[in-house]
């Protein structure tokens, strides 16, 4: 799927690089780090990307390491890449062009709890299992999870969401303000701890979901919750797709507060019940997760459950019980690795869209027909209460005609979606796979501004340059 | 308060205004209006702020229109404000540099409904009540209420938020995607129907807050929610404001769903009492509404009942009574009429800031004292569940003496605020009004960024220049 990027970037002038490499060693001593291993680390992507290794890579230990690298680079034009965990999906941390990592693991302290406001301080490296851990003993926790122990600056980054965002939002709704390096070193303040502002343009948004192309973020303020009373955890068996869809429609309809509700085609329920050693019927499911008190769960549930016959389904089970809910949902979060073991030895492609959830069994349907035609293994799970989902292809990446019904695939994966008034990515960002697909989504006026903006902010094209928006 | 205004603009060159004036009567015949009462009719504002009437008025009745409007402006570069029904309390559509008004009150159809999306397309003109009226049959409703009938294109150009917002969001969580007209009378399409996407840059909330200052929003997609099945009101008094703090913190932790929960402080509730002939216990007093099944609804009553009761509250009455709850709701909507009766011929001055709930009781403790240390009448009304709260300051607005002192009042106030983490507006907007309280908000660093964007993205200054950013 090599087409799939367009934009290998030039290479920096290496005076200009060999600059700032002697610039960062002086500042930085050994947390600059060039070696080959540690460098193609950085540029890894969990999927399908080629890996593109920066030139070196920075430690960061505070906001001020930061600042240094940001203004070393500037100085010499070198691009700039901020690094979390690695787990984005569509080549985020890649450097098509070469230049500096900024691995940000160390700055991961939580710097302030606010429990009656239900906010908090952190720095960017903190990550999404570490923060929660840190929050438990408060009864606080912060609901977006999108399966990987992500680092929240990188969650923030790509507008990350994932099973509970049906209830809680994704990070758009979910980060109260930024501190973002900006290219001269300076660091830009996007709002308060304020719940709500009409104080000026919306700084926040849009850094949240940039992949790092217009700043680098030192800092977040984000939204917590209580740690629900009761949690239940519940199974539902659909004949068909439609038949589940149609329940997650008028659950939400009816206003049900659900917390979690996830759809699983009937290839993906095979392959968590083998690899989890589960005994899930195999038929679309649907997993979902009630939060509130006894009584509110009880309620959710029940009213669910009526729903759930009304459209067909059947064994519809729901537990209160903390191991029998893990085990559940661990069988949900383990999908990619399920799908890894139907096939030993395959790649395994993820890619997702969001479409309005009127359309969601039928663009589910229709991508099971043409995964039938195509002759390719994808099993399916979806953030459904969303309209949000995902294929995971399992490919062999060695054989170029199956990677070419692949990438057949995947094109005709987003044109549905977008031609049902979707978008080609709910959650998983544009990085590099996708950037080809933005022009049909939202139009040349659309792209025009976002270039404006880019250039704007970052009039060097040093943040994340190759990323988002396709060259041109 | 004349010095609250920094920004009078140069007027346009009357050549080019002539040369504007020209071809829109030659486009628009008599929907081109320019007499003087109508002119100072769409620079009026509802508050204290002089008013600076644009040179002409277009009523638009379709998108081409407004771009035809902009297109014009442009060849000129003369300015171009969008009206909605002048609701705004900032100055927003005061046309400090002159220019065209675009009344876009006729571009009021609802375009389409998507009931099993929860979502609908509409005209910006479109007015909040109108919209309910039209969704009602459907089961459906908009869930965003800020006291006025505005139109939904002036409340996402505010940022607009209101009595509900602690449930359902502000227009920031409600909007789903735009179409802006932008300075060559293209159309920027800024999102799909999709619930969430991570296709890049942000641009609908990049537009949303902007007081038509980046482009002019001709088509809003927004979020619906279901009616819910069973709606409470409740009302209970406190002997603090404290109290009454400390038990919405204390909700919000334990995840009650509240749906409104507003705070009334002692002078608030006389002046209901008073203007909407009603007995409320004359304390600090909580007014909530819970929404859900009825099971729900009795569920959070006795949760906040008891939480209430832990904190000082006493009184603690609800009912589901369609008409009790109309007479409680009425009065807090009155709140501005009930003030303005308390001191009949004098101006009421409505201000707002928002801090974080933990600060809400000292904010509105504080605001309480200098009220009585500057000798001035400001009953006191807050969304407290986002800890944001309105004054509305009764003047005589012709006697400087008194009117400095509320200018010294409104100062300490955002002062006050921004001390304790919070900003200078959670629903009204800068405009004109808030302009000098920005830079201490947010810092240098984050006005250059909204100056960088708003050339980028209006580099002629045509849309309602000398709004949002302060001059220089």
């Amino acid at each position: 799927m090599g087409t799939i990027i367009t934009n290998n970037l030039p290479r920096p002038d290496p005076k200009a690089l060999a600059g700032v490499l002697e610039s960062l060693a002086a500042r930085f001593g050994n947390r600059l780090i060039t070696s080959q291993a540690v460098r193609e680390q950085h540029g890894h992507t969990t999927t399908w990307l080629p890996t593109q290794p920066p030139d070196g890579v920075v430690l960061a230990q505070d906001t001020a390491d930061i600042q240094d690298v940001v203004r070393i680079c500037a100085r010499h034009g070198v691009p700039v890449i901020a690094f979390g965990t690695g787990t984005s999906l569509e080549g985020q941390v890649n450097a098509p062009g070469g230049g500096i990592c900024i691995d940000l693991r160390d700055m991961n302290r939580v710097l302030e709890v606010h429990a009656e406001d239900l906010d908090c301080v952190i720095q960017p490296g903190v990550t999404r299992k570490a923060l929660n851990e840190h929050l438990r003993d408060q009864g606080l926790f912060f609901p977006i999870d999108p399966g990987a122990d992500a680092s929240l600056g990188g969650m923030a980054s790509t507008r990350a969401s994932g099973t509970n965002a049906v209830r809680y939002g994704t990070m758009r709704e979910n980060v109260l303000a930024l501190k973002v390096v900006r290219g001269d070193g300076e660091i830009i303040t996007t709002g308060t701890r304020a719940k709500k502002s009409s104080a000026g343009y919306d700084l926040t948004h849009l850094f949240v979901g940039a992949e790092g192309t217009l700043g680098i973020i030192s800092e977040l303020t984000i939204r917590l919750r209580g740690i629900p009373e009761t949690i239940a955890a519940a199974a539902c068996s659909f004949a068909t797709v439609r038949g589940a869809c149609q329940a997650v429609i008028l659950a939400i309809q009816t206003g049900i507060p659900v917390a979690r509700i996830e759809l699983l085609n009937v290839e993906q329920v095979k392959a968590c019940n083998s690899y989890s050693k589960l005994t899930l019927p195999e038929t679309p499911l649907l997993l979902l997760e009630f939060h509130g008190t006894a009584i509110e769960v009880g309620e959710q549930s029940k009213a669910f459950g009526e729903i759930a016959r009304e459209c067909g389904g059947g064994d519809f089970t729901w537990t209160t019980k903390p191991e029998d809910r893990t085990r559940l949902w661990q069988a949900r979060h383990d999908a990619y690795w399920a799908v890894k073991a139907l096939r030993p030895g395959a790649g395994v492609v993820a890619t997702d869209v969001c479409v309005p959830i009127s359309r969601l069994a039928d663009c589910v349907t229709e991508t099971e027909d043409d995964l039938k035609r195509l002759n390719l293994l994808s099993p399916i799970v979806g953030h459904v209460g969303d309209g949000n989902f995902h294929c995971s292809l399992a490919c062999d990446v060695n054989d170029p005609e199956e990677m070419a019904r692949g990438e057949e695939f995947m094109h005709r994966l987003v044109e549905r979606a977008q031609s049902m008034g979707g978008t080609c990515t709910g959650e998983h960002g544009i990085g590099q796979g996708k950037q080809k697909y933005l022009k049909a989504e939202l139009g040349q006026e659309a792209l025009d501004a976002m270039r404006a903006l880019k250039r704007a902010l970052d009039p060097q094209n040093i943040f994340n340059p190759g990323k988002i928006l396709p060259a041109g």
